[in-house]
């Protein structure tokens, strides 16, 4: 016989609740997500919505402990998860489970142009976050390549509005499927790290809507992305981390985005705005945090007591304050609170696969004179490699995207590796870099102090690039300051360390030179008449040796086309030539330094090809171990009507000997328009593989939208009737067919 | 028109997998587990395989990340969950996330003898532990009592396997519910601290299954534990963590255990041992870890490098591995993977009220000369609560269950509380006794420095006891080192710090004394006789002064009992009687400590019992505000045969003017057996609650393991024909009727 004892306060919430399972809304899982954050919300104190808002450590935020709500942890993506950091200090806490796989930057994912291997890395870097207990990856990155000095371009998808937005749906809609948030960054205008925090964005309408804000449309309402985070740059004298133009008026009023803004860290400056302006959940506005003798520095984050003394005091409301908390709780409901996500990987064979063919599609042969490339290994005896990127390790640096990494193979080793016994490798450093890159302390652990003098550099390297078959020159920038590398930009466009000189000297002695430039920037290439064969290889991470080795001995051929323009000087860029970058301090005893683009919409292939500029390399250039023949263009109707949808379709030959894959492109030309507008435009693109002998047709569709452009005056997009060109093209100055229709 | 590559090694990975999820079977749910783990098995490379069975960092072992498969996170109980700890040291991680609920010690929830309370117990904790992702509860604690100086007894359940196993089970349960595994410990011969290492139990087979294993084999029979800890000490000349025959023999081999056996934290002493008698996982080995300037100490680990060694010597084979390996993938697959488990919860309203209720109910009236309790506060003018206990924080120190507590309410902020302005309360220190409690250098903040003498210090309290109406003395033991704290023993039964003349002073000048014990051990009481109320209130956690206040003032009426006995001197206690604690060192060179448990199966009231020694007070008492009255006991059949069950039946009112719970106890006694038998042996108990004058039937039912002792000749348990007593109590001392039955 047993009895239940109940007595005093508790017989309320013991009774029938230490077994009967009878749910609150909250947690019933026949509810409806928008149901449930009602009933939290109904549940929480003032006090617990405040916290929620903004950061508890370095990288995560509560939950509602008491309710089970679970906390939300944020993990630096893009290109793998970041190590564990103390809970309060950037250094590294010294686990020893949290060594990942580093994917290839996304400058060498958007070279793919392949929306499929878009997916295969957002999932595979998604099950890492998701293995790692991450809500949110912060990543992808999608500014807009306005400046090759931009320090932090090689976390970003390239130039183009359209490719970088075709490019990202499907990052976060792999990323998603793990139950982990993709947090889209840095929205918006963040082009250069240069101020990055003070730097006041001046961008008309047009711009804006046309350049920099479609690729964050597309991840918000084709990828339908979780999460955004604002940027350190300010937009019509607001922080972009609470603006209301950027936040209320385009993101959550005309996308209808409702998920969560996070600030970048440190990116928040204002209570007042952060309340009003659109900010959900603030992160990082103090870095030195606990660690700097407060008991709570949180406490004092703008969204934190401030904000509460502001409500308290019946200056502001809370109906601001509900909903940033409604959007963090559907962020909880659709990640750690969704029971059907998988339990996600790390460090998996098919995440080294995934790794590895990202960076074989993404590297582009951008200059093969003689078919010097590839390298035949039954022909060749001894084979030089020079350069301090053949040893450099390239994951560790650079920025919040350092890693720690399970290994990264040099391009030397993975050269060596790929020859085997075939042939000799030989080895000369060339030159010295900067020291080894670093992040909040934490080095490579290599060590390449070479104390030699150049001269004495450059003659080895000459000496044993005399006496080979093939020299291979692997340089570039790297991850140090100043190179690619957040929070500063570059100096110039010019390779550093005397590079140049050095490789002039081999194309001197050795005409077998392949240059292979590592780097997430266009860089200039004064010798690029002198240099037969030029790769451009990008970060690749993990597996960069296997990749870059793969693609010179032609196990792999090459199929990566440039995300953006290559120019000769920086004199070619909009940016530059146009005079207002980095900006100009204002004289009002702000630290604002106001940024016209004075270039407005012609940003990449669209001011060169108005300027009628010759690039080095022109964006969408990249070439193959194989030859493609187009054919002619057709389209399906001359005439297109209101929401009728044209087709245009062009055969493809391989005419090589080997199987490869072209990325077709069709831009779209407004012949004749109401306002300025751009030679041409991306408006398709298509990467089909063909077999030696093999055809195929490539078919693209056009739609109203192709045809548009912003009304800045009307505030809408516009299809102006008239006649337009859809022209189909192995770059942007490689035209190869067109066909004109007329849109009524 | 969209094409997908496939190139090189790829292929194989890429193919359909991006999006077509067709789970492996080690993720389909639709499989059963025992098949999924065959499948990860199958997977797992044998470096894998060992890397499974030790611990990555202190409190964490690795899954197989590749796979999917997660971590196990391990957090020390069993009262709460442990703050965050660095990766690789002891210190504490300074998160501010991870303050919890105190629970009361597991003392005070075996004195509730109520199994509901301990099922709300392991409820609630094992949310706490589930909203803080822990894979794996460290507790429950269930070494019986067999010496009052065990520095440890506070965690555990008392002296009398019956009641532990009754009261463990449920909190088993209720931890589990939440897909949080319980960890039994310390299995098994635990019952002391000094010498903990090296001390080697020589227990007859009669004491170790009739009085030391109970326990361990209901929480894994009934509660289905899915993991169990070995302990420090050694059985039969071998480490408990690594032991042939409780765990092999008894553990996996006669209770057919299917979870995991956790060595305690350097609990392992030999790879080969460790390998062949049982252990699954080790922890803690090195608890210095990579801190001490190795690259992975881990490797050292006896089931680590050196267990790999061995394998791929051929010295041992791989079944022993894919036996610890399937033991701990089904852990993993009953908790994190189990989709089905709630979210948990931390700090919640519930937990609060829970760790009150437990208080309350556990809280024990030792004595109550006069009615001097409870309180009325009608009546009183000045209260004055004397004694350290009132002040200092008892969550913070005592060794591992050492916790950082969201609040920890004294004793004297309870009284101030409940009391109001109803009357004046003043406050003396009366002693001082240890520094604040800490652990692993986090102390508990409090400061509670008093440099007066003893003499001062006395003066006052005795001066302010004069002056008022009710005098509350609260001390006892505390979590100093020698007090009820991990890793050593007390040195004495006595109160320190010169309680003893405190106590006898003030009843000289105050006859309204209560005397209130905050300890997790008997103590001696010299002053029995001259204090009216005595009540022992344990370690009570977060909610300790509310749960005090509320007996006090008698707004809640006691209904705790002692889980153990308060022996009048050590010479009482069979341990200390045939002489042989703390062991006897061995003069062989090893550093082993035979100790013979000479009292055998006469632990606790079967030792009083058998030597008729009257203790302070005995197990199973507690008094009550009210009065009950047992009637004439019933038995249903006077003879009962080999697979029947017999039925007592009891009558219980409540005589006095108040509600309240009564724990009837039901003892069986063999009158005559061919084995020497305790007296008495608990084999039923219920809690009954009663309203004023209300009458209630409690009915125990009698089957044959009720009578059976472990025959260690036939090593089975007997049930011997002949005549037996069950005998109804209300203490082991308080017999209120008995009946007479034959078993034939």
């Amino acid at each position: 016989m047993k009895k239940i004892i109940v007595t005093g306060i508790f017989s309320v919430v013991f009774t029938g609740s230490a077994l009967a399972q009878s749910f609150p809304v909250y947690l019933d899982e026949t509810k409806l997500i928008e149901e449930r954050i009602e009933d939290v919300l109904d549940r929480m104190s003032l006090e617990e919505k405040v916290a929620m808002t903004h950061a508890q450590s370095k990288f995560s935020s509560p939950g509602v402990a008491r309710l089970g709500i679970p906390e939300v942890w944020m993990t630096d993506g893009p290109h793998g998860i970041r190590p564990e950091v103390l809970w309060d200090e950037w250094n590294q806490a010294g686990w020893t489970n949290d060594s990942c796989v580093a994917f290839p930057a996304l400058t060498c994912l958007a070279a793919t142009w392949n929306p499929e291997v878009s997916l295969l890395y957002g999932k595979s870097i998604g099950e890492e976050a998701r293995y790692r207990n991450k809500t949110v990856l912060l990543g992808p990155g999608i500014n807009i390549y306005r400046t090759p000095l931009n320090g932090r371009n090689f976390e970003y998808m390239g130039e183009d509005p359209y490719l970088a937005g075709k490019m990202v749906v499907p990052y976060v809609q792999g990323v998603q499927q793990n139950g982990v948030a993709a947090c889209v960054k840095h929205y918006a205008l963040n082009n250069q790290e240069v101020n990055r925090n003070t730097t006041n964005a001046i961008v008309d309408d047009r711009a804006l809507y046309e350049i920099y804000l479609p690729a964050f449309k597309a991840a918000v309402q084709e990828g339908k992305a979780w999460a955004i985070m604002g940027s350190y740059n300010l937009y019509k004298g607001q922080h972009a981390c609470h603006n209301q133009y950027l936040l209320n008026d385009i993101l959550k009023g005309e996308w209808e985005f409702d998920g969560v803004v996070v600030s970048d860290w440190g990116g928040v400056h204002n209570t007042e705005e952060a309340i009003h302006n659109g900010l959900d959940l603030e992160f990082g506005s103090w870095t030195n945090g606990l660690s700097n003798g407060a008991s709570n520095a949180y406490d004092n984050y703008y969204l934190a007591q401030p904000y509460l003394k502001l409500i308290k005091e019946g200056k502001v409301g809370t109906k601001e304050l509900d909903d940033k908390v409604r959007r963090i709780l559907r962020l909880i409901y659709r990640t750690t609170m969704n029971r059907n996500r998988p339990y996600g990987a790390l460090c998996s064979e098919a995440h080294f696969a995934a790794a590895r063919h990202i960076a074989e599609e993404g590297i582009v042969l951008l200059q093969n004179r003689n078919n010097t490339l590839p390298i035949d290994l039954n022909k060749v005896k001894k084979i030089a490699v020079i350069g301090e990127n053949a040893l450099k390790m390239m994951t560790v640096g650079g920025g919040s995207s350092s890693l720690k990494v399970k290994y990264e193979l040099s391009p030397l080793d993975g050269i060596r590796n790929r020859v085997g016994d075939k042939a000799e490798v030989v080895y000369a450093r060339g030159y010295v870099g900067d020291p080894s890159g670093e992040y909040n302390g934490v080095k490579s652990g290599q060590n390449l102090e070479d104390n030699r003098s150049p001269e004495e550099l450059m003659a080895e390297a000459v000496q044993v690039a005399k006496e080979a078959d093939y020299v291979i020159f692997i340089g570039g920038l790297n991850k140090s300051t100043y190179q690619d590398c957040e929070d500063a930009d570059r100096k110039e466009l010019g390779l550093p360390y005397g590079q140049d000189a050095v490789i002039s000297a081999l194309a001197h002695v050795n005409r077998n030179l392949v240059v292979v430039n590592i780097s997430g920037n266009a860089v200039a290439m004064p010798w690029v008449k002198e240099v037969p064969s030029i790769v451009q290889a990008w970060f690749l991470g993990t597996e960069a040796g296997n990749a870059i080795a793969s693609i010179l001995m032609g196990d792999v051929n090459p199929s990566g086309k440039l995300p953006f323009t290559f120019p000769v000087s920086l004199a070619d860029v909009g940016a530059h030539k146009l005079g207002e970058y980095p900006g100009t301090p204002r004289n009002d005893g702000s630290n604002i330094v106001d940024e016209k683009y004075n270039e407005s919409i012609f940003v990449g292939y669209r001011w060169t090809d108005k300027e009628k500029i010759t690039p080095l390399f022109p964006f969408g250039h990249g070439l193959s171990y194989t030859s493609y023949k187009y054919g002619k263009a057709v389209i399906d109707k001359n005439i297109m009507g209101d929401d009728e949808v044209l087709t245009v379709t062009v055969p493809i030959t391989n005419i090589g000997m080997r199987a490869g894959s072209e990325i077709v492109q069709m831009y779209i030309s407004d012949l004749k328009s109401s306002l300025p507008r751009p030679v041409k435009e991306l408006k398709g693109f298509s990467k089909v593989s063909l077999e030696p002998g093999e055809t195929k047709k490539v078919t693209f569709t056009i739609n109203k939208e192709a045809l548009s452009f912003f009304d800045d005056v009307r505030h809408e997009w516009i299809a102006e009737p008239g006649i337009f060109k859809a022209i189909i093209a192995a770059s942007a100055t490689d035209i190869r067919s067109s066909v004109i229709f007329e849109y009524k």
